[in-house]
């Protein structure tokens, strides 16, 4: 799962049928410094995650498994990071 | 899913049978500026999107889902977005 | 989908044996200059496709609906491309 | 399956339901000379590796075949490495 | 499915117990002139690869059609090359 940062909101009126209602988030993953990195691109929430937190998501097919198997999704918040613990040794 | 911008069409007469009359646009990624990132690719569409619109695009065995179970796709455009708001604070 | 173009052949003697009988093409992504990209792959072929031309590489599980969901392929050719159509405006 | 170094521990309170109980690492991919590869990202963890240690991992869907078919995770723990031989030749 | 070298192997006694008696490799992906291309990684070989042959290897879910579906791992040994022809013009 990857550390992101969550960035901001995405709306789409038009969109597949199965993703009314659902929540998106705009997320860029994030270092070990914190700094962000690559673009930025959209997860569905189920967590109530807000701007500015830090938290972790599940990519790919197991992005369904936070949501609705059905639902054409491959990114979703899993967890709102309450602290990490990063070994700088070695 | 990737924020992607419609660049065009793509035809292709021999293909999969189970791929006939579906629509594939090309799209590029875009970061947070709108500038486009990495190369070009196919999505399949059933969104109704044009030339010049962003979108959002669910890669993997998820793009199947906002088609049928059964393509051979693995990208696919799921949403016409409105508007993004993306913080650019730290 | 990815825009390859056919590179060539490869031949392996020794191999699963589901994937006997299946026809291999080495296949490099391109850009939308047709430049290419990125190191070489392997693609299944069921369409037909020669050197030289440009296809339609569909990647992951998907790769499976283009030939048997049984054979441990992640790629496969589900598209010859009879043209392209890149809007160059922003 | 790639090759990482375990760094850390990460914390969620609020998280998928499906995911209380499980054991998240910090882990950062290595290459053939140890030297860490990328940003870190998360993984589930059923071994019971620890902080510096080499381990395999394991991404994308596969990961819920070392966890739970139903578990939101790409990306888990399956293997603690006692020791690997790598050819430096040719 | 990537174009690897194999180059060595990695042991791990403690494992997800599904992938007890199973062999790994260590595998490095070439580029067309069999310039190794990026850190190396572990793929699983049912085929009898070894270290210095040339490999095609499928990755993700597929991975586990070469083995057993039920294994938790992400890439497969699925052939050993005898010989390739890329076409070297453009």
């Amino acid at each position: 799962m990857k550390i992101c940062k969550v960035k901001g909101n995405v709306w789409a009126t038009r969109k597949e049928a199965a993703l009314k209602g659902q929540k998106f988030l705009i997320v860029v993953r994030i270092d070990e410094g914190q700094k962000e990195i690559g673009p930025p691109f959209v997860a569905v929430d189920n967590i109530g995650a807000g701007v500015g937190e830090l938290v972790i998501v599940t990519a790919g097919s197991s992005a369904r498994k936070a949501s609705d198997e059905s639902l054409p999704v491959d990114a979703a918040v899993v967890g709102i990071i309450d602290s990490m613990d990063i070994d700088s040794g070695s």
